[in-house]
């Protein structure tokens, strides 16, 4: 053990063998926030959209955001039970992207892929986002700064992640119980004090009047119904991150799919209450939201006009609710909710490299990706994921009304297919099932799983045609090419698979002889070293070859030659064009075609160096041959490498970066 | 010969190979275009920077350009006088870095050749623009694209040259000889028509009053010695390229270096002759030329401020000349005019491979650089210099009046060191020569190179100080950084080889056993081919080795191991991280360890892809494992290709990168 495996053990703790995983299973109190923070912190931004979109209606839009948060509540209760139905049926973790390939076939499968990939990104970007827009209720000098801000925290997420420190449990425990408790505290007393105190609690937004921006149509009839229904769209935000429970089964403690089913019940419960707790206590303060994107202005009492957008829903709730009574809770609401906002980015971190590592599993990713402990592999899906949040969130300048466009397409797409694919799971079932009891469940459940298919489908058609043209056909396109990336590296694949596939006997009839061939440039430490393990290695022939390039140079290397006794002779090859390569090459083939049944092992000594410009100045040549000699069928090329002084850095550095990433 | 080598010897014509090279050895009337191009475009912009820089000093600046164009044209014979010296005591090509490197050490000639390298780039970026500015005296509509026109014609001669496309003796011949012709013909008619026919020949600016910038001190005294100093700096301009001949002199038909020197006598009077001519007619045409740049402007007869800048002296001459008497004169003059500043700027596209080659073969540059024939090697230094130059030309805006102010820095630096060198060699050469004759002619020639080294030497300190804020500073810091990274380069090479030179016995002490171990990570053709290539290699032990990563992929290899007869037992090493690298290095480690006088091959299985993605997609393991043995003594890696059918395209590609040049 060296010390950086030492300072790194004392840091992140002991590494854990495959075996020892089961020490990590979750208990129920643990497993609700580790998997809620995504779901939970979605009722942060999802009112906040649901009243921006009906801004455009002006005040009367408002009107209607109470049904649309109840319709949300129903989808969120709908998909609840539909997980639950998939919870008991893949004990084993079946995300939709495993549902969908097993029951619906590949491109099922990967449709699914890349909406949840693309939905990753989104998800860092938009919580992030939300993070920091909350946070400007506390923080009001972040104004103006928001995407450089949320731009730094996505950083400051890359590099923990990349460091591989890992939340544990408790980790996420602490901010998300503060956020529940405190938020449903703030919806309590809020409530207590407006419905039985009867203390007339008014928003900061309450009295501002909103102006539909100029030119817009009168919303009646079908407009009014777009309005609504691209509210619903975004409302439908805070359905996303439902779905992480149905992957995490296998991290509950036994009896695993009853207690997964129980904890997604309860999150079904808490994010329909705190929705619904939200929305009514933004309706009963009057909160008039509005964003300077939908083109929606304000008009204050004294009649001016108000362009700047106010604080969040829930910074506004806080403010109104605890302000003036019990100032702390301001601050803990915020922060909480600020808190919850950055994990659900941090989960996106580690379930975008999960999800590659099944893909690559499944040929649709390059194949280095599986093996999860590796680092590169690791640090490389990190990179991804925030360099594609980070361009988001800097191209829609950390606007979550902006991203909210592009978002829960992926989401609902994902759902409907994972969906179907339950309809076809039991359906499947049925068939084999005799148990009667077991076949009315089955029944059941697949009943509920239609409902879910239908709502999520309906839901889907509604986003996409209201949100089509502003912005979801980026995440259309986005996913499209990642479904079209996968699939080409997916049949490449399988042709190669199907091109190396053994198949007939003559692939494995044994070469006859070794022609051995020893490179020299010159007479040095690496040449006698590659010489010296070629004559062990005893090949049928050995042979040393130099390329005469300069006059000079080939006659102090035949003069050191001698004076050396290598116990081989040293070939010259004329050289008439002053490069190596060519006829080194020529000399090679010759010696296949004069002995086609032999096999021929070029050895190449090779400077392993300590800094990437020294790689600059040594093996060049040694590069260039060994390139153009793979291309040669029967010959092997064979580096000995000789160890600089310097290499002793670079040891290391490989060493780390192939180290396992610790969790 | 495939039919990429057909067409390419049909349209570059067939390969000449080393002793071929005699062939091409050139006559003096093909030597005198080829060599002179660089020298005598420079009369093209030289007069225009003298009246330029004069005119910051008004109208009675210009008064001095005649003078300062009789002291360029001294300093311009002193140099010619200087080289037939050089071209005399080094039959075999002294250029100023060999002459420097051989009398004055490492250190003179590596600064000799870095202010070389960075004169190529700046020959360029200033040939190109001055060729641009003069075309716009018959294009005007390229009036406002100088800059963009100029890096089109870089990246036109960096194609040229990157195709391998080499100019033959006559295709300098003829602009160089219209060039010359045209020029001497317009003095010749310009002086004839004014001093014999007393024609009035009035240039385009002769009405124009030229106003100093606002604020400017009256010149007199120092300040117009300071104006004088830097007007004399910018003709020094003229000087460039004069060198090019003592570089070349093996190229001269025999006797060689009485040839060059008369070819050099006469690209001294040609310059001389052209320059003085120049000059002469700009004064009795009177020529009033401005830069916007140094902020003088114009004032017409009428009193109106005119700020644009006028045509060229060579354009606004060959107007004056020709365009009222013999209008494609006009035109055949500026034609000549830019052609042949394309050309000299085309011959850096020479002049930096070969430079860069001399120096790697000095261990000052990499070491690939050194054979020529290499095409990659070539079109870096290529890539360089053309990169290099379309900074500058974008930078300064294809300004030919900013880019003055960085060069000649470099061209006297070296002209000095070059003398300086000179003289040191026929000291050296006096202490053995007994021959009364020989000895009589070497004090002559060191006196020649000793004026020669005082006044470019002078030049040198002049053109520092009345320039160096101007811009001479970048074109310092550019010639300090070459240096100290060619000199940390040739430390890094310098300590290496005293690494691995020979010296002890024990080094070449052969290993007792040989040790195979075959990396198996599919059972598939690829596998099968290395291991019996591994089996033929006959080593003392072979082992297969398969590292268990995911159990249900362990299951299948070992399976389809069965059901093949390969021979050997396939050794599974556990994995309890998930990863293939660690576990197999380690395995390695300890195969060394028990066996310390045994050499282990590790055969890894390699794909040949034919694109660059697939090298995504495919050995990314075998990479790393290789990557990481590498560090370990007394281990060889060998690769086994197996061909892919997509690697026919990629072979054919890694063919020619590494054909050689045509030349």
């Amino acid at each position: 053990m060296n010390v950086y495996t030492a300072v790194k053990r004392m840091v992140v703790g002991r590494r854990l063998t495959n075996a020892q995983l089961s020490e990590t299973l979750l208990p129920k109190r643990l497993a609700l926030p580790v998997f809620a923070s995504d779901a939970l912190s979605s009722v942060a931004y999802a009112p906040d959209e649901i009243l921006i979109t009906l801004s455009l209606a002006g005040m009367a839009g408002f009107m209607f955001s109470w049904e649309i948060a109840v319709v949300v509540a129903i989808v969120v209760g709908v998909v609840v039970m539909s997980y639950r139905q998939t919870v008991h049926a893949y004990p084993n973790g079946g995300g939709d992207y495993e549902v969908a390939s097993a029951n619906l076939g590949r491109y099922a499968g990967l449709a699914v892929a890349s909406s949840l990939l693309v939905d990753y990104v989104l998800t860092v970007a938009v919580s992030v986002s939300a993070g920091v827009i909350n946070a400007k209720a506390m923080l009001p000098f972040l104004d103006g700064y928001e995407a450089l801000t949320a731009v730094i925290v996505i950083i400051f997420l890359t590099l923990m992640n990349l460091r591989g420190v890992r939340e544990s449990g408790t980790a996420f425990a602490i901010p998300t119980y503060v956020f529940m408790f405190s938020m449903l505290g703030m919806i309590a007393i809020g409530l207590f004090r407006i419905l039985v105190l009867d203390q007339p609690l008014r928003s900061e937004t309450a009295d501002l009047i909103v102006v539909p921006p100029e030119g817009s149509p009168e919303f009646v009839g079908w407009a009014m119904a777009a309005i609504i229904l691209r509210a619903f769209s975004s409302g439908a935000a805070a359905l996303t991150g439902v779905e992480a429970i149905s992957n995490g089964v296998p991290a509950f403690k036994p009896p695993k799919s009853r207690n997964a089913a129980t904890v997604l019940g309860l999150l079904g419960a808490l994010a329909i209450t705190m929705l619904l707790g939200i929305v009514a206590l933004a309706n009963l303060t009057n909160v008039h939201l509005i964003d300077e994107l939908t083109g929606t202005h304000y008009v204050n009492a004294a009649g001016e006009t108000i362009h700047s957008a106010a604080h969040t829903v829930t910074g506004q709730l806080a403010r109104v609710v605890f302000l003036d009574w019990f100032e702390p809770g301001f601050y803990i609401v915020l922060t909480a909710t600020m808190l919850i906002l950055f994990l659900a980015a941090n989960t996106a971190f580690n379930g975008f490299p999960s999800l590659a590592s099944l893909l690559a599993k499944d040929g649709f990713l390059p194949r280095q990706l599986h093996t999860r402990g590796d680092r590169l592999a690791y640090s490389n899906g990190i990179l991804m994921l925030s360099g594609g949040a980070i361009l988001l969130v800097v191209v829609f300048d950390a606007s979550v009304t902006a991203l909210i466009q592009l978002y829960v397409v992926g989401v609902f797409l994902s759902f409907t297919l994972g969906q179907i694919g339950m309809i076809r799971h039991w359906t499947r079932a049925l068939k084999t099932e005799r148990d009667r009891k077991s076949r009315r469940t089955m029944f059941r459940s697949r009943i509920i799983n239609t409902v879910g298919a239908v709502s999520t489908g309906a839901v889907l058609i509604v986003v996409l045609i209201s949100k089509f043209t502003h912005g979801a056909y980026l995440a259309v396109v986005a996913m499209a090419v990642m479904f079209l990336l996968m699939l080409a590296i997916s049949n490449h694949y399988r042709a190669v698979h199907e091109e190396v596939a053994l198949t007939h006997e003559s692939d494995r009839a044994l070469p006859s002889r070794v022609r051995g061939v020893v490179l020299v440039q010159r007479v040095d430490l690496p040449t006698a070293r590659a010489i010296a393990f070629a004559r062990a290695a005893r090949s049928t022939t050995l042979s040393a070859v130099t390329v005469a390039v300069d006059d000079e140079e080939v006659e102090s290397i035949l003069d050191d030659w001698e004076n050396e006794d290598f116990g081989i002779p040293l070939k010259v090859i004329a050289s008439p064009y002053r490069e190596i390569t060519g006829p080194f090459i020529r000399y090679v083939s010759e010696l296949r075609t004069e002995n086609p049944r032999d096999v021929v092992i070029v050895y190449i000594p090779e400077f392993v160096v300590g800094h990437w410009w020294e790689g600059i100045l040594h093996n060049q040549t040694a590069l260039l041959i060994r390139t153009r000699l793979h291309f040669m069928p029967g010959v092997m090329v064979t580096s000995v490498p000789y160890q600089l002084k310097s290499s002793g850095k670079a040891k290391a550095a490989a060493h780390k970066a192939s180290q396992p990433r610790l969790r």
